[in-house]
């Protein structure tokens, strides 16, 4: 069975973020003042292929912890779908 | 009134992920043979000030085609909520 998964890795509170912080100053000298608390982070898409729910589930918290995200720095979540459930012209 | 905005953008399908194929080819390396389609985006966290929902959508969405997002290969979302109502951790 094939799942569509959805990941968001960004830095934890407190870690200080220079690309957020580049992006503020961005946003700020392009007349967008009123933006604060910037964050950067991944995102990303994925197909894994599974026996069931459960494990896909498993196979993707592993990933995460292993390859996808730096747990010291970073935190992560993810949603998964059933291939084909997932909303169309989400980045697939 | 402040909102809080989760972006993300990822590369439009037709275009080559390179970031993308080689987080791939790592999860193949470490053993993760049963996934594929790995592409890789940006996640963004920030806060915004509006008079209301609607100017704060206008915003965002100005920000991300003219600054956090290249529309001619990127494609972006964004969620948008009141301060203190979106989820607790969730990067804050």
């Amino acid at each position: 069975m094939k799942f569509e998964v959805k990941v968001r890795v960004w830095l934890k509170p407190s870690v200080f973020d220079p690309q957020g912080r580049a992006v503020e100053n961005a946003l700020h000298t392009l007349g967008y003042g009123d933006v604060d608390r910037v964050r950067v982070g991944k995102y990303m898409e994925l197909a894994v292929e599974a026996a069931d729910r459960a494990e896909a589930e498993a196979k993707v918290a592993e990933m995460c912890e292993r390859v996808l995200c730096n747990p010291v720095v970073e935190t992560y979540d993810f949603t998964l779908a059933a291939a084909g459930a997932a909303k169309a012209g989400d980045g697939q």
